[in-house]
């Protein structure tokens, strides 16, 4: 079965955010104000053919943790649609 | 008040995506089959401080318009929370 696989990855809190910080600042200097906690990550979907929903799971998780996150700084998110 | 913005920003389709390309030939390689339609955008996440829900809305689009997004190949989606 096909299954849909939305993955929202994101730094961990207290890892410094180069590329969120850069658009805050260029954010203020468009004369945007009252922004703050600015953070970039990465979404990343993909369909993958698996039994079940908890197989689905389980394989994006692999993924996950074997490609797409560096675990040591960043958390992921996974959710899986039919 | 403040509201938090989560913004996704995905490649509009049949825009070619060179990264999610990357990522499957690399799965691919890992063991990893039965994956397909890989895409990876970007998701950005910000504090603002406004007056209402619409105008907070209002603001995160003004902002996606003008630095987050590039619309002529990209779309995007807001969802602003309190």
């Amino acid at each position: 079965m096909a299954y849909k696989a939305k993955i929202h990855i994101t730094l961990k809190e207290g890892v410094l955010d180069p590329q969120g910080k850069a658009i805050s600042n260029v954010l203020g200097s468009l004369g945007f104000d009252g922004i703050s906690e600015m953070r970039q990550g990465k979404y990343i979907e993909f369909s993958l053919d698996e039994k079940d929903h908890l197989s689905a799971k389980n394989k994006a998780d692999a993924i996950c943790k074997k490609l797409l996150a560096n675990t040591v700084i960043e958390n992921y998110h996974i959710k899986i649609e039919e």
